[in-house]
């Protein structure tokens, strides 16, 4: 930091988050984060807490007591998901259909599980018979599934799966990163057991923090564990001291980042919960009628779509680097592209939280279909940029 | 979250935060936080995070490249320095006399490796000779020591205990979770390999950022580890990759926590590092002027004492629970008692950021010894409350 520039101000350009996320915050959640910090022991936290709790299992659709937020990113999440659930040389099933679930892998063979995975391309899903078949024939202890892979725009039910695990004695940990918020990921309806998701995405609210609920029959599992929990700091049973009962000192949470995540379960209990998935999904058939007059083909069949992350195919010959940095460098706009088996073959458009509208649609795809057209590519007659 | 009550904005109460941390916020830092997010891949993004990485190194005494923050409090600091450095069956030397030493020592067995412990009475430091002959001894391949125990107020000074480490070839890493910002941590004059530190009590930042500190030495040591490392989350050369060179994605950091620390330190160079030490050694000397004054003896011999974070001996017969209750409801401060060795024994006071001033101690002084009249104490002739 040199001396001229140290004490400028941050001064952000002018974002339309259209990405995966992070996504667009509303005002009344950065101005909670002005709001004072109190001690991490202080009354009023824990009654802001009880706040939050609650209203996290309204949106993940659950009565799971244990429901809570992991004080790091959505990715601390998943992490906390595996340090607590998965033990040295136990088998884990993974459903692999994308990159969080290559991720979840190599964290649960950094903890010495045995994986077994059953892959199917990005962006495809698995179908009730392929998911209770694999786990008969595997019998693991520990399946695991991405409910909304951010990487591919795919939404797997886990209805099948929760069902075929808890068959054969297994819990089902679902990565629920992108989904929640925006739409019903369905906790208690499902059977899923452990969930993590992240603050950044369909809550509309900074990142930093990732909401986690946990089924009464996956804490008799914590309870019984006997390998030690590696992560201390993500050690769920150290987290319960601290934020029910006795509030035993653990770590000293993040306040503000509790007070945004507030503000935003807040907005969305006053819009309520219902009605703002519903506008996600309206917002998401406008999209994709939108892309599709754009001559651009959805990625991953209809029925089995995100609705607030969209993966249109990128049209033959054109760059997805370039239509990228026309977005950002000209509007302001960003918006990711494909990786790994997806690198230069989607795009990947989120319009979730206050994006979520008909004029946020107009605006972005006025600028969108201008960004392809300088990108080379022919936007059908009629389609306006 | 009840319907009536869901939709109330934050309103926390008044409070004045005297206690270890979190501390007073300077109201700049807030507003920091209601400047809109980037993405996490953002160039803005990346500037926000040179000029923090660049002033840390300032505040922490360091040439190291390898410094920044993790996503996540001053604990998940301590992990990352355990989970990164520490490999399962090392011998790991940690002097233990706090409660933050115990804590670390957990997490190393958890790590499984070899502890050996060097132990003092909570408050004690240990001397240049008995670091050195313990290193000699026991030779371990990692040293661990706490700078500033939070949980007994003393400094230690590691200079002998770095010079020993390096002769014995093993790292030193160092918990400066509570000096960082308040007083001289001096990384590198010091020869320390490894440093975490918190966003929350000398920074004068809210919690959720882990300023974090690794040499030249330590990253030789990283680079030829064997061992994986289990938390792909704290895993510093996935970090490395992400903040540094091709940016390649690993988690969404937490954005705004680090437009908050981008103000926070900004603020830190506007006064002045060393000014900054200054205030804070001159309003430590005032308080321990005033504390005497009050009958109430300082726990840490004088040469050994954190600057910012006081540890009083509560007056015999005076029930510090009652006293810390009369504080935060009548007057809205915050301050902390002892644990483990020191519960009941000691207060723990901090002076930092906005309440290093003779203002501030005139106004503490005034409701604690007020409290303690009230808790019964005899507060000596001609000393006001």
């Amino acid at each position: 930091m040199s001396d001229t520039k140290s004490y400028s101000p941050i001064n952000p350009p002018q974002r339309y988050l259209f990405g995966p996320g992070p996504t667009q915050v509303d005002s009344r959640v950065y101005q909670a984060m002005t709001k004072p910090i109190v001690g991490h022991l202080d009354p009023y936290f824990f009654q802001v807490l009880g706040d939050v709790r609650q209203t996290l299992r309204t949106v993940f659709g659950t009565k799971n007591e244990f429901t809570l937020a992991i004080s790091g990113t959505g990715s601390a999440g998943m992490e906390t998901a595996v340090g607590n659930f998965v033990e040295p040389g136990a088998k884990i099933g993974i459903f692999a259909n994308g990159f969080f679930c290559d991720r979840i892998t190599e964290m649960c063979k950094r903890h010495e599980a045995e994986v077994v995975r059953l892959e199917k391309p990005w962006g495809e899903v698995f179908s009730d018979a392929e998911a209770s078949e694999f786990i008969r024939r595997e019998k693991p202890g520990v399946v695991i599934y991405v409910q909304a892979e951010t990487s591919t725009g795919a939404f797997q039910d886990g209805t099948a799966i929760c069902a075929a695990a808890h068959d054969a004695g297994a819990i089902v940990i679902a990565d629920c990163v992108t989904s929640l918020g925006a739409m019903p990921v369905k906790i208690d309806a499902t059977g899923i057991d452990v969930a993590y998701s992240c603050s950044q995405k369909g809550l509309s609210c900074p990142p930093g923090l990732s909401p986690f609920t946990v089924s009464p029959r996956a804490m008799d599992r914590l309870k019984s564990r006997k390998a030690p929990i590696r992560e201390w700091y993500l050690d769920l049973r150290l987290l319960q001291d601290y934020y029910d009962g006795a509030h035993k000192y653990h770590h000293t949470a993040p306040i503000s980042m509790f007070y945004a995540l507030h503000q935003a379960l807040a907005n969305i209990m006053e819009e309520g919960v219902e009605q703002r998935w519903e506008r996600h999904y309206a917002a998401h058939k406008e999209f994709v009628r939108r892309i599709e007059a754009l001559g651009l083909p959805m990625h991953v069949a209809e029925e089995h779509r995100i609705w607030n992350l969209n993966t249109p195919r990128i049209p033959q010959g054109v760059n997805d680097t370039a239509v990228r940095k026309t977005l950002l460098e000209q509007d302001g706009i960003e918006i990711l592209g494909g990786f790994g088996q997806l690198a230069g073959k989607v795009f990947r458009i989120g319009v979730m939280g206050p994006l979520a509208t008909t004029d946020n649609l107009d605006f972005f795809f006025d600028r969108f279909s201008r960004a392809l057209a300088i990108a080379g590519y022919k936007v059908p007659a009629g389609v306006a940029h």
